[in-house]
């Protein structure tokens, strides 16, 4: 997995700015964010689609979640936050991960 | 629960578009749709945040997902889709639910 970039911020080999970890997930700051918060998190293991969608791996969306949501609480984000994980031609790295979105008083993107 | 839409919908006592349901969960067509493709994985029992984002249900979002991919397979959606949870000031109704978009070529709502 070394060509895999969220594998070698895991790893420290590539810089990363960490908000936090959890015992499976990894949250970080988004370098090109599309909001004024933008956080990924990661999972630690190198996990990729359909086999997490399709629920390969049990408690890992709960995990995946949790993990956000210490996240939200730690940017204080409580008040206005949207998760998003993108699949097939919308996702831009295979390494499962989800967006955390806020700052704004809109809906990043428009209202869902 | 009597004022909750989604839990009318789930009883059947207000019209949806019923595309599937699994053991925890309907999924119906949004009303309302933000993409081309615009799905709605509402719980059967009525759910709120923060008990569902903090981990309150085990298993929660794992069965979310899970009924999202079979819906995402259900209308071809494998090569693009994006799934969307609003908390916040940004989520529009209490009962938890999470947004299936698809249908462009273009990101719905723009790249994340």
């Amino acid at each position: 997995m070394t060509d895999c970039l969220f594998c070698k911020i895991i790893a420290g080999s590539e810089p990363s700015e960490k908000v936090l970890e959890t015992e499976g997930f990894l949250v970080i700051k988004n370098k090109f964010p599309a909001a004024p918060v933008h956080l990924l998190v990661l999972s630690k293991e190198h996990r990729e689609k359909p086999d997490t969608i399709s629920g390969g791996h049990r408690g890992f969306w709960d995990g995946m979640v949790a993990a956000a949501w210490e996240a939200i609480k730690e940017a204080k984000l409580e008040g206005a936050y949207k998760l998003v994980v993108n699949g097939g031609a919308y996702s831009h790295f295979p390494h499962e991960h989800l967006h955390v979105l806020g700052g704004t008083v809109e809906e990043p993107g428009g209202r869902t």
